[in-house]
This record gives structure tokens, C-alpha cells and sequence, in this order.
């Protein structure tokens, strides 16, 4: 499989996991309304888990333009690589996002909560307070990257096909449990304050599918905030490639 | 053991884990007794990957007629074992729901609401609207089926014996916790509309034991919608295997 | 390290973590007071898993009568050895559950329940029906046992050391993980009723311990319905073995 | 990675982590306000295995100077780095800490309990009884040490670098996943009456900087308990090392 292909269905599976955690405990009337912050974390790890099994093979398991620019900058991955990589997020986590309303369709439209239907889309903070949340976002992102570059299985996020000597290629899916596990993690211990987008496609692909779809009973898109979950990752990335790198010495 | 067999004991262990913990948590005086959706998903994450350790080996653990079909379009298994496998996951099925009921029959004669204890056997809609919970049967499938063709272990799914090179083999029972992450995935994010049968034996299996079994205090079978978790799973599971073969260009 | 060590310091591990759960969840002021049965069951889980990586290379990691009356039946284990695992089963859970008093002395004190002190050592029915919790007792450990032959780990539960050439000995303390994830699913689905003593050292130790320490307000050991968590697993596993043979023939 | 900087980060991660999910449950208008007690020991758990996979190449994994006295008392560590590490496990555990106050300042600044924001720093007893607690927290950390001189992966907490024929090193990140399931189990089942700090530098390094940052409403540091989180892992750890060379003999 083509890397872009990879790296397009390994995110349309984490977005459709990890939002559809989001829908299932958010919405009226669903299965798992108000199941709880257990509840999100697990499906959001199990997410990126799903999203991670399935392109590691071929892309290396980016499924994050914030980890595609670590790598990139980390002179991992070429530069035209690097925009087809982001691209592919970006279009996967809108593919993502549609098939979660889809899904959810009949909740939707039972929900009253504008709030709830948004939250099923993309972030926003608990606390309004934009440089805070900028903070947050990029802390959370910190402690997402460089931890993966701490890793003792560095094929986990090379680019492309990853070395025939990896010693965690007899893993096969449980290779990648661990990101899985450490993205649980940052939901539990810092998703507390802006819902830990940790990833720009993940909650500006969606949000432009919140203005672009036919939502029953929709608020506005919050675009205000948006930058705030792209800004804020980006920068937690380079800084986690800038730590890696000092410490290396 | 013939793979039959396995398949037989996978299911069974499959429904008398997965309906149980519905069970626990539905009936009246259980010591799980609305223990919440963390619980009911766990529940069935577990029976995945229990009843899907015992027959790997023997049967390459497919327990769910919608993973037997999708093996059989991809070729990798023959008509007359395809049946084979159907009938034993049916049985088996069978077989777990009577069990889960003869071991909460105490539970079932004192709780009083019928709806819950038909779904101890099968599942219903949240909101009833049968295409749309053909469409989420069928997306719930090919979100189970297309990440099973994708993992880096293919043995998990492969007819019959596994290949004496494949890497997993030495994983054990480990090797298949993959499978049971996503369908505890699948749970937590696509089980809020239709309670995730994903596997026509789970649902239809269970609801002929409903029908058949002495249940005090029981309701109709509900029969009307019996078809959305038999033919969804199965329109998943077939989608499923065309986007592998899509991509795999 | 002797296996009969290996089977007391396991046990008394198993218990330690395993009823102090319990004591965490139902005494008074507790940081986990009533947190639920995810908390029991994932802390039942862990308490397997621990008990079982601490002994395993020395003993084969039993920490059950019940494992050890199948592995003698299915002539894996002397009737010598056998006597001495059970012997250091039992003294282990006896110390484990004195531990577990000594360690919640405080809120064992400012607890009214007596039922629930009583909870803390030995299990109880939901609903009071000794054949029928002789039936849940029986069938739960029948789904230990028969899972933990047909792993594909066989020396998880073989006696005394392990063989060379097993290959999950790479695994190191993961290849039980299984045996803790599957006691995990039997709490999860068939706890509801009994409680899942499913190993008779871990009911009839502690309740031995709950007669003789001087607990502030206890009630009687219940001593009537002491045979049951007993005998109930014994049956469950001599059936398993009967099953497995069967199906290997 | 020189070793102290290793432990340096890993215990920051720890505390980051660790400290992070108290905060996420009990300061006011977060999202994971109240989440409940599976939360609070999944985090740390997660905490732990974060912590010990960014730094078991290159330390051996300590971030806890009762595992490093443990280490030194059996000879596996020598004076001038076991003073180093511990050095190194502190200043960590006091920079997580100030990011734990950064990253839920506008939290801190909201929540009115002056007791749950010393409870993000350090820990303090459910029913207040100074021997007792000591008694808990040397159990608490005496059930970690054991086990992990029990498990059959000794590199997991040797110094330095790993042996290159250790059979885990294969396994990457998931080689110290044991690690923190065993720390989730003692939280799970150990956690109800002290909150488990079983690690100095975790409760002594945060409790200093509780009282250096300017926190809004704080409270008193509670000093007087200060001793019983130090002293307490310290003296199970020993009781460690002892009862592991008598099960040796």
C-alpha cells in the first residue's frame, strides 16, 4: 500500500474511533451516554492503537501531521513526503469525521445540546483562555512525541518500511500498543483541560466538516479556537525534537 | 483438534463472556448490576480474545460468521469449510446463550424488565430505524474486518493451521489481544446506536435460545429486526474485503 | 526458589492484591470506596497476573487448588507435589488475608457493614441458592481451566520449571498476561453471582482468617456455605480436564 | 543518554503523568472532574510504564529511589550512582510537578478545596494514624519491589545498559508494560488508606514545590506527615531486598 493510502485509513479509523467515543457518551440516548471519562480515554487509546496497526506496515504510523513534523524535522522523512503524509491525515480525518455523524445520525438529531454536538467533532476548553490552552496543547504534545522518540522500537514511526532487523517486528499489531497505551495516558492525566487534540487534523479536519455538514440544530464552527489545536501541537513537536536532540549529546 | 470443534468452543466462550456480562449488568441483584458501558465493553474485549485464544491454533479463530465470509471471498478458505465454520459458530452460540442463562437463571426470575432480559440474548436498536442500524451493523463489521486484514499478523485470521514461520506464533495467547482491543475499541466508539453485533451467530444464535428456552417473565423475540444483525455484519465484512483488495493495487 | 515457596509467596500475593481490592471498594473512607466493579474485577485481574509472574518460573505459577487438581489429573503433576502446592495455596492466603486486615486495620474499625467485612475475606451469593452457586462455581472455573489448556503457552501451568524451548519464555513476565486478562473477563461476566471465588484457597484461607482475627463488630464466617466455593471449582476442573481429553481425542 | 539524565526525565514523565490525572479528577471544571478512582490508578499506572519505557535503556528504569536503594542493597548499583539517581528521581519529580501546576493553573485558580490541590502534589491518609500509614506505605512498596525481582525480565530494573542476551529487549516499550500493571494493581488494591505514594521522591519532591509555588489558596504543605512517604518505601524496599535473598537460599 502507497504510504499516503496507509496514512489516509489509518487516520479515517482513528477519527472514527476516537470521535465516535466522543458521540457515544456526548449524545442523547445513546448506548454509552454519560459512561464517563474512562470511557473516552480507553476509546481514544484503543483509536490510535487501530489507527497505528493498520498503517504501520506501510507508513510507518504517523496518523498525526504534529508527529509527521517531528519526523521531518528530525530529518526522517523528505520534505514532498511530508506534505503528502499531512495531506492524507487531513482528508482521512474529514472521511473520519463524516462517517461519525453518519453513524450517529439519529442521535444527532435527537440532541439538544450544541455544545455536545460540536465536542463530537473537535476540541474546545474547559476554561476559556486561549494562550493557556496553547500551552496545553503544546505540554501535551511534548509528552506525546518525545517519549515515542524514546522508545526502544524506533521503526514505530520511521518513515515507510520500517528495517527487516526491527527487533519488535515479531510484535506484528502489538508493536504499537504502547503509543496506543501512552495516548491513553495523556488523556487521562492532561486531556483535563482542553480535551487533548494533540493533533492538527484530527480537530481541524473535523471542524470543518462540522460547518460543512447538515447538521440538525448546529451552533457555529468556534473558529476562534481553531488555531489553537494546530498551533499548539506543531510547536510542542519541534520542541520535543529539540529536547530529543540536546539530550542525544 | 478439528478446526470445527474449535470454532464450536471459540463461540461458545465467545457469548457465554460476552452475553454474561451483559447479563451482570442488566438483570436485578447482580453484583454488577449497572456497572456501566466500561464494563459491558471490557466484557466483551475479553470474550474476543478468550474465545479467540482457544481456537487459534486449531481453527485460525474466527468465531463470527461475517470474519468466516470475508476469509471465504479473499480465498483463503473452501466452500464446504465455510459452511463448516458457520454451523459450528452458530451452534456454539447456542450453546453459550443457554449457559449464560442456566447460570444467571436466580437473576432472571426476579428482574422484571423484559426488554433487558431479551437483551442478556440479543440486540435491539437504541433508536429504532432499521436501515439505519443495517448501516451501523455494517460499518461496525468492516471497521472489525478491514483492521484484521491490515494487522502485520495475518495468522490470526488464515484457515486451519498457522504457518510455522509466521512472527506471532511465539506471542501465545498475546498474539490475539489485538483482536480483542478492537472489538473493545469497536464497542466504546460503535456500540452507542445498535449494541455492536457485528457477528451474525452472536445475535441470531442467542435470539433463537430467547425463543426457545423457559425464560419466566420473557417477551416476544423481536424477530422484525433479527435481520439487520445478520445481513449487516454480513454487507460489512463483504465491503471490507473489496477495500482490502482496492488497496492492496 | 522451592515450588512450594513459589506456590505460598504467589498465593499470598494473589490475596494481598485480590482481597484488598475488595477492602478498598467496600470498607468505609476509603480512597476507593464504592469505585465500582471495573475496580474489583481489573484489580482481581491484576492480582492474578502478579501472583502468577512471581511464581511461574519456579512453580508454574498454579496459586489454585483448583489448577492444581487438573494439572494432577491430567498426570502433569505427583500426587506428592500436588499435596505440597495446595498445602502452600492455602498458608498463602491465609497470611495474604491477614495482610489485607492488618493494611485496612483503620477502616475495618469505622466500618458498620459486618456483611461487608465479611466481603473482604470470602465470597457470598447474591441470591442465596447453594446448588445453583454450586452450578456458578463449577461452571466459572470450568472457563479458567479449559482456556488455560487450550493456550498456546503451555508452560504457563506446567510443573515445576519450564522447558527450554517454550517460546513464550521470551515474553518474560507478559506470557501471563492471559491467565490475568482471562480471571479479568470471568469476574467481568460470570461474577455477578457468586462472586468468583473459582479457587478454593482463596475462599476457605481467608474466611479461616476472618474466624480467628480479633475484627472489630464481625458476623459469623457463614461457615454453610464454606463448601461451595470449595467443591464448586474442584468439579469445574475436573470436568475441564475431562473436556479437553475429549476434544483431543 | 547519560543515566541521571534518564532518570532525570523518566520521573518527570512520572509525575507529569501521575500528578497530572489527581489533578484531572479533582480539581473543579475539568473534564475529568470526579472521574473516579479507575481513573486515578489507570494514570498512574500508565504513568509508570511511561516513565520507565523513556528510560530503561539507558538507567535501567528506577524513577524511584526505593527501587534504587533496593538496587544498591543488592549490590547491583554502586554508591556514587545510587546518589546520583536518587538526586537526578527528585529534581525530575520536582520539575513534573511545577508542569502539573502550569498546565492546570487556570484549574487551581477555580477550585476552592485547598485540601484536593495539596493532594495534587502529595499524598496524605484517609483516616489520619502516622505508624499505621508507615506500615501501609512500606507493604505498598514492598509489593513492588518483590515482584519485580521475581520477574523473569531482571534488566527491567538493572543498571545501566540492559544485557544485550536479555530475551525481553525484543520487546521494546512492552517490556516494562509488567511495571505499570503492577503499579495500577497496587493503587487498585493498596491505594484506600495512604494513596500509595510508595516512592519518595514522588511525594517529598511535588510536596516542595507545593510549598514554593505561589498557589492561590493554598494550604499548609502538611510537613508533620512529610516523613511517612520517605521513611515508609524506604523500609519496604529493604524488607524487600531481605525477603528476596532468604527465598534465594
Amino acid at each position: 500500500m502507497h504510504p499516503f493510502v496507509a496514512e489516509f485509513i489509518g487516520t479515517l479509523l482513528l477519527i472514527l474511533f476516537g470521535n465516535g467515543v466522543v458521540a457515544n457518551v456526548v449524545l442523547a440516548k445513546t448506548n454509552g451516554q454519560n459512561a464517563g471519562w474512562i470511557v473516552i480515554t480507553a476509546g481514544w487509546g484503543v483509536a490510535v492503537f487501530i489507527g497505528a496497526f493498520c498503517s504501520q506496515e506501510f507508513s510507518g504510523a504517523h496518523i498525526n501531521p504534529a508527529v509527521t513534523l517531528a519526523m521531518w524535522l528530525a530529518g526522517e522523512l523528505g520534505s514532498a513526503s511530508a506534505a503528502g503524509y499531512v495531506a492524507a491525515q487531513f482528508a482521512g480525518a474529514m472521511v473520519g469525521a463524516a462517517l461519525v455523524y453518519l453513524f450517529y445520525r439519529e442521535h444527532f438529531r435527537v440532541t439538544d445540546d450544541a455544545d455536545a454536538k460540536l465536542g463530537c467533532f473537535s476540541t474546545a476548553p474547559a476554561i476559556p483562555n486561549p494562550w493557556q490552552a496553547f500551552f496545553c496543547e503544546a505540554l501535551g504534545t511534548f509528552a506525546l512525541i518525545l517519549p515515542i522518540f524514546l522508545m526502544t522500537a524506533p521503526s514505530l514511526v520511521a518513515n515507510g518500511q520500517p528495517s527487516e532487523s526491527d527487533p519488535v517486528l515479531g510484535l506484528g499489531a502489538l508493536g504499537v500498543l504502547p503509543v496506543g497505551l501512552l495516548v491513553f495516558g495523556i488523556g487521562l492525566s492532561l486531556g483535563g483541560t482542553t480535551g487533548y487534540a494533540i493533533n492538527p487534523a484530527r480537530d481541524l479536519g473535523p471542524r470543518l466538516m462540522h460547518a460543512l455538514l447538515p447538521i440538525p440544530g448546529k451552533r457555529d464552527s468556534n473558529w476562534a479556537y481553531a488555531w489553537v489545536p494546530v498551533l499548539g501541537p506543531f510547536a510542542g513537536a519541534a520542541l520535543a525534537v529539540l529536547a530529543h536532540q540536546f539530550m542525544a549529546i
